[in-house]
């Protein structure tokens, strides 16, 4: 498979099968540094705005959040004491600031707080090339759909042959599906990704009545949803994130199938334009993108039952429930980036084979019997039109440039 | 536990505990029946209103429709030959009929175009009580946030006492959740909830141009969506309704975390009015509403994933798939139906002592130190008062009558 | 497809295809029930052994222990108030036998007692016709290794045809699998299936010093393992149930898809040998055994992770996590029962068409080039003698008969 | 918390909670890289035995398998391509050793061959040291059952005080489980982690009649079982070993729940010697250990539950199901390490508080009424004796050293 200029550079081992697409560099230890740096500077910003930061240590703090001067594998260690990373993480950015400033790094937060938002943020950013990885898996399939609108083929039910259809309403019926995991993504993406912002026990205590000023402040300059309430132990928005993460995965395991069992030697009806070899089978042609992507998504389920199992926790924070949601949300959105990008890959270079269709579909006509001349495909054509006329308007997310950060150039993304 | 007068009579061995609430009617064998015969009887009305069916013979087929001609046992005995109830269920009621109306029984449909449109009325029903509960929990919890808006108790993150908050802003956070649960249900239930209608595979071949305008009538009889596309083999419905019951159970689980660990006898901060005994130990006050609860709300994860795992169905129509969602999807309606049910009685009747909370503070006050006079809970108050303020605004879901059944009686519920 | 002698008449809707098998007429309420009552008696009857219950009180308590005498409507009414449905029937028990008698029934129990051994006592006899079937289906599968040693047909890798294999060597893989599942399943059921007893939190108080004594001979009554302690809150018996379930269905998963894609039109390499029709195509021969297995054992991997993720119970007794067991392991043992059920009917009914095989290899063959001549198998015939030779010695389990229950004659399955 | 001389230095940002212990070196991609080439390395070795590579050619080829030789990132890079890292591997080694030898290079085995048999070799070294840590773990509950053998305590059921039992029969409880869930990880270990050799399609093919010789020697090689078939599509071995991982995570987090209730400041029953801080609550104790301890396991059973439902393989290699096992496999391994990791850590360092537990039992005594004098915890001593002396006789797994490394020094572990 010819490489393709967007890729991150693997890493792991697995990670040339299992962690594809722009998705996975913004889900790295480094991204997610990041992302905690800006949300505690964000933090000192949203502070200063509303009057409980002085502008100096805002701009000190802000500053400071450089990951240069941070080791993710310190913070690790440190954190197996404390029990999450950002105790380490303040502790050492009030080592840098002046000492008049540390007062005022990490003002009225919990670690929770930040955890919370720089997930959410993280998730955000991942969420811009996984979009349009769904999304221009859609394209392809709503251009498979025009362009095969009259390629008649057998239906098949039950991995038995039917009665006949198109393969354009077969795309089509991909088209749709993945253009809905997109929709409720993208919605989720805008609705419900949201800051965090209650300090120790979600009160807001320690910041006079600035808290819910600060809090709104923080979400704006992150570019994040204000939440009405802080949210440290009521999980319906990481869960939603979570399930529409499950729901593209599932639609790109649709699509996988079906192109794996098209593309067998004895159905022949598409193929990969560039497939995978073997190493002691040279006449293979194995469709590897869907199988790829079929091997990606099929980790989604059970991590979504974790993430929703995990939404019982206790009182103000729970006591793991919480700890637990870390890797299981970074898998899932690495399988499922992964999954839509080699899903992408897929349609974009899939070959259909009409002739092939046509073949395979003779006998079926022959044992119908009844289907003399054209193969009656009742109203596939007139169907894919309706569905291509009722895509969806998007615009897919633009990367949010957290306010305040122009100047300091490079760190965003 | 005294009884509640809208609890539908338990069957079932578990059912006392495992499926409370009047969702479990809705549910029933008998309630999917009826909601196959309707669907069966819409559809003779609406080829009837679209000029291809006889309005004779749709008058014929939707009084043929009838389920005290019909036997379950009977239904699922062939259904081992066919692989779905609704192949013997046409036949009888082909044979119900005068012979001349016998061809426009399930006149250009296949058998999941039955099944699926079914399982979407016997959903969009049983979440009518379904939502009643989960607002009617909310609403609870809401009442509870304002009574207790400003009742001081211990704040505890990781089960250890951190910083003072309120019982009122507790109880405001599971409002949100419960309310966030809501709003996505019935989204759901409004917008994914679709009929299906596409035939052996999903061309609308048989019925000559009218399919598509049969299809829109059959889902505007039935109170449902109507797709753009038949969805036989793109599952993203039933996982969209999936997702949200899992999130719903999920809320519930937390809410009964807290009021059991709240309710231990070394915290004493609530009780239920009415606690289970037990046969033993006459001096044991079982939170058993919020127990119960906890034991429904625990059997949505997995059986959400199971839905996730069952989208990669083969071709038009699935060769294991599809069939495999039908009992998830009613033993998961069932659990969240009685998780929220178990939930509303909780709260309604939850007992609670301030003074024991003030108690359990005191100790935490003193570990404070720096805490004197009020315990300092920070902005809980205005917060409790900003997320009443927010709460959505919403009419349950009436329940939708189907066109053309007023005449017919009592068979709508 | 034709009726099957040993089939228990299906019930509800859906059970046709998703609760076949003799395995479900074990997991009826009426089974439960029974269950329950034989726990009863045979604590009454290791009482009197054990010298706490006069003889002639348990001879009363065996005899009232006749589920005529109860209503499982009743029962699961009242457990609505007391959170499991031995509350109410200790009372009923309690009510039936004379006055003098009363005291000793349910004699040092805990409910969680009477639930559990009940449960481990249904497993036990649902597995009896569970394990048959899993050892027929490896039987048929050897049958089929064995017969068709020599068959050659394409091997398939990735979907793609790969290099000549056997039908035999894929059978004896089947056998394999299927006698894995089947020896970890008869292992667990004859050492991990234990009574429980424990009194109220796990101490055998209120019994002197006799309680170990009563607890080794209630599991003895009854034909279950004695466990060094109380396991009320240690799951590790139940999901190790619920693996080698979970197992045996994902063997059964991988048969049945290799059946469906080998009976695809375009292969016709395998059929049923009475498969399912259609209502609406006549033509179709849906292979409905192997499709319904599939349908069923996809409902096994969520209800696994449930019962693992309810491991986590509180203290001596789970605030729900407890009673959230129950639906999902009978759900899973229904699933699983019905999958192997029907994939012993497709194996034992499986039609192989070698020259299809063979014709289907000839293309490959091409592909390869240098096979001139016979097709190279390498080893698999004698990996299918191998695999055959090793087969476990095994005996079905026999049917325990509750000892003391000779003379109540039919009671006993 | 103090550092513990074992543990690894941790790399990842979460890794300092949630990848604890020695498992997590064992489950690198450097470990995996060495166990890959070992295969290769030992298949030569093999082959030499067998009589079918020169024994220049082995020793040239094992010579060879030396990692520094070898970049994971460039095999990941390349396996995009391939579907897998071992042809890019493969092609690598081919190209380093001299000519003549290349043809004996993998020789016989296809990707999957290498690939199951690393992951066999990686999960049964990770289980080295998760064993000792999960018996580590059981050694301490025994340790403080035989201490608190008397020591009596509030029995909780359903988050209530129901009657009186020890600490040390909670304990003993505790030691059951976590001994239960060890013996049945050793014997998966023992027994059912096997290595892979089959050939392209299972067959054996292109080794003459010399491929069960070599099978068997290959895996005699590593210490690994030798099957009596390849089990490229029969995937019952992986998932023995995610249950028994599965079913060690879920006794781990009963262990946490009930500490992490006994630490509750209102029940104060236990504490952990050297709990976490907070960064902003100097007065908290965190019981740090038993948080992370269930916020690992907490992430088992969603993994179980993909490893389940992936085991439906198509035909001789499935097309995904088995590429998505990688990771999931290596994710339950690390979650369920490090889970019990820190379980150890929590219970060797484990402050038990009779006094308070005797304090929280007066009320309930009082409540209880009847019991004057000693409480009564019935037989919870000679329980406790019981258990302990029932303890299974176990030898830790020692590190297999696969025979011929010896005398290439450092790189076996």
């Amino acid at each position: 498979m010819k490489p393709r200029s967007s890729m991150s550079e693997p890493a792991g081992l697995f990670d040339g099968v299992l962690a594809r697409g722009d998705v996975q560099t913004r889900l790295s230890d480094a991204a997610w540094l990041a992302a905690l740096l800006e949300v505690e500077a964000a933090l000192a910003r949203a502070g200063a705005a509303a009057g409980i930061v002085p502008a100096g240590a805002a701009a000190a703090i802000d500053a400071a959040c450089d990951a240069k001067a941070f080791d993710v594998a310190d913070l690790s260690a440190a954190a197996t004491a404390s029990g999450n990373p950002v105790v380490p993480l303040v502790q050492r950015l009030r080592s840098i600031v002046p000492d008049h400033v540390a007062p005022y790094v990490h003002k009225g937060a919990t670690s929770q707080d930040i955890m919370d938002t720089a997930a959410m943020l993280v998730a955000h950013r991942a969420l811009v090339p996984l979009l349009a990885d769904l999304r221009g898996a859609a394209d392809s399939a709503a251009g498979l759909a025009r362009a095969h609108r009259d390629t008649v083929m057998a239906g098949r039910t039950l991995l038995q042959q039917a009665v006949p259809t198109t393969f354009g309403l077969k795309a089509a019926g991909w088209m749709v599906g993945l253009d809905e995991a997109a929709t409720r993504l993208a919605e989720v993406r805008a609705t419900r990704l949201a800051a965090q912002f209650g300090g120790a026990a979600g009160t807001l205590a320690g910041l006079g009545g600035a808290g819910v000023d600060v809090a709104a402040r923080l979400a704006a300059e992150l570019g994040l949803a204000a939440p009405v309430l802080p949210w440290h132990a009521i999980r319906t928005r990481p869960v939603e994130l979570a399930c529409a993460l499950g729901e593209a995965a599932g639609v790109t395991a649709k699509v996988s199938r079906d192109v794996t069992l098209l593309a067998q030697n004895e159905v022949g009806e598409v193929s990969e334009e560039t497939p995978g070899g073997s190493s002691v089978m040279a006449h293979k042609r194995n469709p590897i993108a869907a199988v790829s992507a079929a091997a990606c998504a099929a980790q989604a389920p059970g991590l979504v039952a974790t993430l929703l199992a995990a939404m019982a926790h206790e009182h103000e924070r729970a006591a793991g429930a919480w700890h637990a949601e870390w890797r299981p949300q970074r898998e899932l959105l690495v399988a499922t980036g992964s999954a839509v990008a080699w899903m992408r890959d897929c349609l974009e270079h899939l070959v259909v084979h009409p002739e092939a269709m046509r073949a395979n579909l003779d006998p079926l006509l022959g044992r119908l019997g009844g289907y003399a001349g054209a193969p009656d495909v009742g109203l596939a054509g007139p169907l894919v039109d309706r569905a291509l006329a009722a895509r969806p308007d998007r615009e897919g997310p633009r990367e949010d440039r957290p306010k305040g950060r122009e100047e300091s150039g490079g760190r965003d993304e």
